[in-house]
């Protein structure tokens, strides 16, 4: 098997194993068992990370010449009400995965560890944010991710395991869930437009700068820093701009059909602020360019474009 | 109660124990089943910080005002070989603790968690470090403690929590296992003195320079620290000074007794040498020092020789 998909079953993973399917690669995919992965010709297994055995027997049967590890609890929310999981899934079962591993004889296959600018937490400046830039990850979601990819350089420097880190930036795409800001707003749009909801856009903080890339152009990134990227190197992923909630509304209302702009009024909603939110988080992506060559194939425009087509599609307006 | 130790069963909460009963505290202590409290007039408890129902109930029983947390598994060495259990204890039993506290009512206790200069890693330049200095943790023991501080940190903001977070450098004094330099040194002259070995130092990488400090030094910053750090703070606790193994061993070979220097012979020991190691370790004390106004009380020379007359009267030379 040329590449595992390790936890497929989420938004970045379907994404992921197309990617990989659309290489040429001889691809697998782990889910939960509750999950369902969308796409075809790729072997799919049912793997919790939570079972080191499993976890072990599953790769010893394949020796995937590459893994890409996905597999986490990935809501920030969940992880203030459960951190205790949090702290298992993406801190334990990242050990599994590289226990199980360094386990196998003469298996040295390159490993892709998925952290997050989150990592990051409350920012000092603006400016955008370097690799070498100190950590104050503000929620235990964050926290965790900063214990996976230290946990991975350790592996990486200790053991000589060809393990390759990267912070991914907001990513917005079809089929993202809307408790992510781009995803709410394209929604909001289409069932505006569909005569679904009132015409009055519920928004929160519009002020805030947010890094975003579409999701394609991120799993991109993914196998250009699989093949080309530093092991035990860490790597922003994201599109080096910041751009404000605001633009991200502007371009969206920009594409209304056959209602003007001025007839969609704009509220803010107390229950979308977060009081805490940092104003600017823009990622320095040099090291992503400089060892991969890797350059976003999609703009801000086209991606939202694409989001609010496939929203308008499934309301029968397109 | 005033004050709990949490983990008071292994060398520095002997010491930490001492230190509060000499402040007058209302002291408790909890340990492992299988340790002993070596110090009198504090309750003693067994815990396991692995048990969230056992860590929450005692501390609802005793609700103590001060939370001392030095529970963990803080060997370097055994981390390599059980990392998910070195996880579980550091993080994990960490985790326990604060979420204990959260959910007890009306219940505000000021907490430490002691973590540990390893987590600074590889060092880029010989400064001193400031905790300001980007963590890069070189085993599993350092990212766990790194990861303690970080969840210690999101509590302390998220939920206004009364958190403080030292990096403790080395520590030294009498009841050090033979593990660690300054002890095995100890150790070793001590023999040599009462004719148990011959007179050969074996010795491991002498230019190596580390921040020594007092075990008795460290307890009173904790104790300082408990009472004025700030919380959601991390600091180091060390002694702001850089000494060569070298100087440590000369330091030691002066204070022999009824040997001259020259009749005793040191020779390096490949299996004491670490080809990774830092050249020089050294903690930045300025925020520790201007938040509570500790100063060391104990010379390097005074607690080397504590360290030694104890080995001395072990063997009935003195």
């Amino acid at each position: 098997m040329d590449a595992l998909v390790i936890g497929a079953g989420g938004f970045v993973g379907n994404y992921l194993l197309r990617q990989l399917l659309a290489e040429g690669k001889d691809t697998g995919a782990t889910k939960l068992p509750k999950e369902r992965i969308r796409v075809d010709g790729c072997e799919v297994y049912d793997l919790d990370m939570g079972n080191a055995n499993a976890v072990s027997r599953l790769l010893t049967e394949l020796r995937p010449a590459q893994i890409y590890h996905l597999a986490a609890q990935s809501s920030v929310a969940v992880s203030w009400k459960e951190p205790e999981l949090t702290v298992n899934v993406n801190v334990l079962g990242t050990l599994h995965l590289l226990e199980a591993v360094r386990s196998i004889p003469d298996y040295y296959p390159r490993i892709l560890l998925v952290g997050s600018g989150e990592e990051y937490g409350r920012c000092r400046s603006d400016a955008p944010l370097t690799e070498d830039t100190a950590l104050h990850p503000g929620n235990i979601y964050a926290v965790t991710k900063a214990c996976q990819e230290m946990i991975g350089q350790v592996y990486a420097r200790a053991y000589g395991m060809g393990i390759v880190m990267v912070r991914a930036f907001n990513h917005i795409g079809v089929g993202q869930t809307p408790q992510f800001v781009a995803a709410d707003f394209a929604l909001q749009i289409a069932e505006i437009e569909a005569g679904l909801r009132p015409p009055v856009m519920h928004v929160g903080n519009l002020s805030a700068k947010r890094d975003f890339s579409d999701v394609r152009d991120v799993v991109r990134a993914y196998t250009m820093l699989m093949e080309r990227g530093c092991s035990g190197e860490v790597y922003n992923v994201g599109s080096g701009h910041a751009v404000a909630i605001q633009e991200l509304l502007d371009l969206l209302l920009d594409l209304l059909l056959d209602l003007s702009r001025e007839s969609v009024a704009v509220e803010q909603d107390m229950s979308r602020m977060r009081p805490s939110d940092t104003p600017v988080i823009q990622a320095d992506i040099t090291k992503l360019q400089t060892d991969t060559g890797w350059m976003p194939e999609y703009s801000l425009e086209e991606t939202l474009h694409t989001m609010l087509d496939h929203n308008r599609r499934n309301f029968g307006i397109l």
